[in-house]
């Protein structure tokens, strides 16, 4: 991929990438920038400009290869390179996230979870095994993580952080309801499900204002 | 709350509202715009702007007080107002949105689910009472809902949303890893949990390029 991508343009790669995989799927193998636009709730015009931005496949008239251009979608959002990932904080969020069946399809393998309640540690969640929170740094020495799902609460949010930095883990897909400082070299990105349903509470409660 | 509120401070309205209630919480009474900006990494113009375009509140040179804003945010949120949930889909993640704690504080009371797995019908999830899938249109009969959490598996979440549109549902938090059609009238909020976290993997494929 060449060049610089907006912020816009990747906050929309993920639906690209939901939309192809549903239309590859249903056995779509051509689509052309109206109709993947119209399904997107997106301009031709945009989707021309974004599909451009990020490598300059299609050619006008044709439509777009829906295989390939999922493939390569998938490429740009690493995707195609598998990570290990462990679950921290086994509450009822942190063990949707890691029961959820799609992510493992998508490359992103859980190889442990961890947890301070002594019911469930040493037990297993479907394969993974359960683990005292407390052997977090020992795990971390010896394996290799590449993302750590934080599902803890909030207010223990901050110092699970700083444990998993100092293990060595560079990426937090963060569901604790809170907002962490972290070193620049560490990714966070942050579910706060409360955010999105205060959204939909705003959106009723200004349903008549437009 | 007075004019036109453009869509990138309304995404932002939740995190105001989180930050304003961890400050509540450690005592904090009140802030200035230099002070809330670092902590929720924006610029002090920008907290003004924001908090000057949802009602003119503060005072420059004197801060905001932190409980006022608060309150006056959670009621431009809606929050002030109770709304009568239920959940369609008790998987894993239907199951840990109904256990989710904040939610009822936030004045979001669940009174019923609805699920196709005869062990999960006729029991309780915590408080909850749990139907089958085929009492929904009895359900909405009787009682007005004002916001159905759609958890259904992807191939049957345009159907499910039929359903509660022709019961009278008119807004939707949508777990259901796919986008729907539906009427103007009807308001959808996804969480798409894949898509946060093939933005994580993008930002570590694309680590270096910056």
């Amino acid at each position: 991929m060449a060049g610089y991508v907006s912020d816009a343009v990747i906050r929309r790669l993920p639906g690209y990438y939901r939309h192809l995989r549903e239309l590859e799927a249903a056995g779509v193998v051509q689509i052309s920038s109206q109709e993947l636009g119209k399904r997107m709730q997106l301009t031709p015009s945009q989707i021309r400009q974004d599909i451009n931005c990020f490598g300059g496949f299609g050619r006008q008239g044709y439509g777009y290869q829906v295989s390939n251009l999922k493939e390569h979608i998938g490429e740009i959002l690493g995707l195609t390179q598998q990570h290990k990932v462990i679950i921290v904080g086994l509450g009822n969020i942190g063990s949707a996230v890691a029961m959820y069946p799609t992510f493992s399809r998508e490359g992103f393998v859980t190889v442990a979870a961890f947890d301070v309640d002594a019911n469930k540690i040493g037990q297993r969640l479907g394969s993974i095994p359960v683990f005292d929170m407390s052997e977090l740094e020992n795990f971390l020495d010896d394996s290799k993580v590449d993302i750590a799902v934080l599902a803890v609460p909030a207010a223990v949010a901050q110092s699970t952080l700083d444990r998993l930095y100092k293990g060595g883990v560079r990426a937090v897909w963060n569901f604790a309801p809170t907002d962490m400082a972290h070193p620049d070299d560490m990714i966070v990105v942050n579910v706060h499900l409360s955010d999105s349903l205060q959204i939909l509470s705003y959106k009723m409660a200004h349903r008549d204002d437009a």
